[in-house]
């Protein structure tokens, strides 16, 4: 017979209800807790009404930046922890808490590895109001997100960016405890946020990553305040566990770029490739691929980062790894050369503007439910999704219009969901007298 | 097909989830929210991870009173709700929040029914360093505490008492309810306590009801402020139900009479009934009897209750009506009058002074687990109870003794019983130089 380690063993024998009670009562959990409930988690050993009785605890009573931090590392630990100690170069991913239109993964990727980063990304689907990138790599014909290990290996060798669906085999404790959140009202806390997507990260095998933490009423935390905790929690946790970690809160009040919608998405990112974006993408873009090798490691401030990156853009070289990218991973190359062999919607329709003025507002979370009834996203996780279908805008926002000028241009295949999709995104358009004033992407920094 | 009322049917579409994070967030749960939570709990139609989920959310954010008085009213009818209407007179019931030596229901039942009022009793067993009510009758040689609803009326008619367990049919959610909190760490909440204690009592059917609220060491209640709060709780939601209830503060730091163990409180129950009872013992058990029939509305004040309770005391009718009820569920009714006749522990030992002085301590939760671990008790709900075994306060509070008198007489079976409860025995028991001051058992009343 063999010894176990005595923390391990220590951690076998707690009873569940006296470390549930124990949170119950605000007292800080021990590593040897919180590890018996991660493990717990993973391997079943603890009953479901258990697991969601300490969540709600948590989501209640919280957790100091310590428990966060073993919680996260022992989820990690739950499964498969990737490693790249074969390739030499630094290893580095972004994270979006989720946006109408936030595209920026499918630029920044091919960007930072352009500039000598490996990017192993594990990113997810779209979910309500928002976004995912599997499934804006979908719509790219024969895109494939199930890479095995050694597929993603191959690519991240070949290629220096993978970019894949979150296995079975990563972090199942995350994976029960998501479950389990959805169901039992205990998704809105930040320790139980920040230790599921860190947890995931982790598992990446990274050495730096750089968090994109939206902010506004398009996202999932609609105020600064509630964003800036979020982004303190994940620099802090991801930092204790040894991934150096910053963030940027971004404003997500408006969708960024133009067009909201997988296939319509994935031709915009091309675009944005070729130096013909909207701004606001571009900048976003390079601005979070730029941190990405500066906490790699490969320049000393953003300034040489950013240089970097955007001599990656000018020269082509990131659409070319692009190119690569969707190659390597099964995809059809030419859709970077010819939109036509992507998914197209058959029908189109207009949102006008209703007067003469300037398009003072266009409510990204309206145009991302519009867009998902219109099927380019998904109100339940089992839903299927039309890659074709989304919304181009037209007259973005502080563009001057006159009444009848398209504002929102709508791809659509059926009649009823477009009845469905409607309503929302004229309700979503705004105009007034004056030109709104400016404001900025990036609202503040957190390391 | 028939057509539901309204309420339940919105009650079954309602999604936990959302109720659920209503509770979170701090709102009040509507009458339709929580008689839904309520069905769920009988009918299983939530998983249990939703119900445990909802039971930390409201242990930790609570409850107000008309949420504990609705889902109190919609726990009772989950099951049967018996009715008296054939028996004429008043129905009332005595609640203890449990105790050490704690076993006025046995005196008190026939006391109340002697003066007129019918007690339809549902009691629990031992668990921890409590006892409980139907252990202490099954030590009678042949008491039936497992009546039907046909025995049980059968009873009342003939004797005014019936003394019974929890059956399945009675208040399904409670039972449901209280196995999950038992291993959710939700047990210590003032509303989840007051629905589960009540859910109850409003199944036996009875008009009035005296909440004895035990405060102190040997408690469930450990400060005042505690017992005030459930008290208070229990007066307004019983109210609120149609069930006239008043509630009694007592303390529990010692034993309550000299009795712990199940036979030899029978036998002490007795001596109380032919008047040659401990007075604390005595004295609580006509104050709890005398609110019994005063709020039953058989006489207006509480001296007159107290005279009447007193005159049943002294004229032997409690006595007579005990030895009735006995008779009445199958138990051997000549116990009253030959103490042989009941259980009886092989073998005795003594926990005597250390030193000369008065005995200014006897601790009741230390004697509680003491007598628990002899046997007379159970630490799991599914522990096996000896009846015999217990302890006895040979010196009370107050006492002055020698060194080497006898504090406690242990009535013990086994000696490796003996040897785990002797040390904790010994260490209930403090001896000084001078006289305790007297302290009142009635330490407050709440209507």
């Amino acid at each position: 017979m063999s010894v176990r380690p005595s923390v391990t063993a220590q951690g076998r024998h707690m009873r569940a209800v006296d470390i549930i009670r124990r949170k119950r009562d605000h007292h800080e959990l021990t590593r040897s807790e919180i590890e018996a409930f991660a493990r717990a988690a993973a391997d079943g050993s603890w009953p479901d009404y258990q697991l969601s009785a300490l969540l709600m605890a948590i989501c209640l009573n919280g957790m100091s930046l310590v428990e966060t931090a073993i919680l996260t590392g022992a989820m990690a630990a739950s499964g498969t922890r990737y490693r790249w100690d074969d390739l030499p170069a630094p290893k580095a991913d972004k994270h979006s808490t989720g946006g109408v239109g936030d595209k920026t993964s499918l630029i920044l990727a091919p960007l930072a590895a352009a500039c000598g980063v490996v990017v192993p990304m594990m990113s997810g689907r779209a979910l309500g109001h928002t976004g995912g990138t599997l499934d804006k790599l979908e719509s790219i014909p024969g895109f494939r997100v199930g890479l095995e290990e050694g597929e993603l290996r191959a690519a991240l060798k070949a290629v220096g960016v993978g970019m894949i669906g979150q296995t079975a085999r990563v972090a199942p404790a995350d994976r029960k405890l998501y479950a389990l959140r959805d169901v039992t009202a205990t998704v809105e806390s930040v320790p139980l946020i920040t230790a599921s997507i860190l947890s995931k990260k982790l598992a990446e095998g990274i050495d730096a990553l750089v968090m994109d933490v939206k902010s506004g009423r398009g996202a999932f935390m609609k105020t600064r305040d509630q964003a800036r905790t979020l982004a303190r929690s994940i620099v802090d946790v991801g930092t204790a566990n040894g991934v150096r970690t910053e963030a940027l809160i971004t404003a997500m009040d408006l969708p960024l770029g133009r067009a909201v919608g997988n296939a319509l998405e994935v031709v915009e990112c091309v675009e944005t490739l070729k130096g013909q974006g909207p701004k606001d993408l571009e900048d976003l873009s390079v601005t979070l691929a730029a941190r990405m090798i500066r906490l790699a490691g490969v320049v000393e401030t953003d300034q040489d980062a950013e240089r970097c990156v955007r001599s990656a853009l000018s020269s082509g070289a990131g659409l070319e790894r692009f190119r690569r990218v969707i190659e390597q991973q099964g995809g059809d190359p030419k859709v970077v050369d010819d939109y036509a062999r992507l998914p197209k919607a058959p029908r189109h329709s207009m949102v006008p503007a209703d007067r003469d003025g300037y398009v003072t507002d266009l409510d990204a979370e309206k145009i991302g439910v519009g867009a998902m009834r219109l099927g380019a996203g998904r109100n339940r996780a089992e839903d299927p999704i039309d890659p074709a279908v989304g919304v181009v805008v037209r007259a973005p926002v502080g563009v001057r219009v006159k009444a009848g000028d398209a504002v929102l241009e709508v791809h659509y295949r059926d009649e009823a969901l477009l009845g469905a999709a409607a309503p929302l995104l004229r309700s979503a358009v705004a105009i007034g007298d004056e030109a709104p004033t400016w404001t900025s992407l990036l609202l503040e920094e957190v390391r």
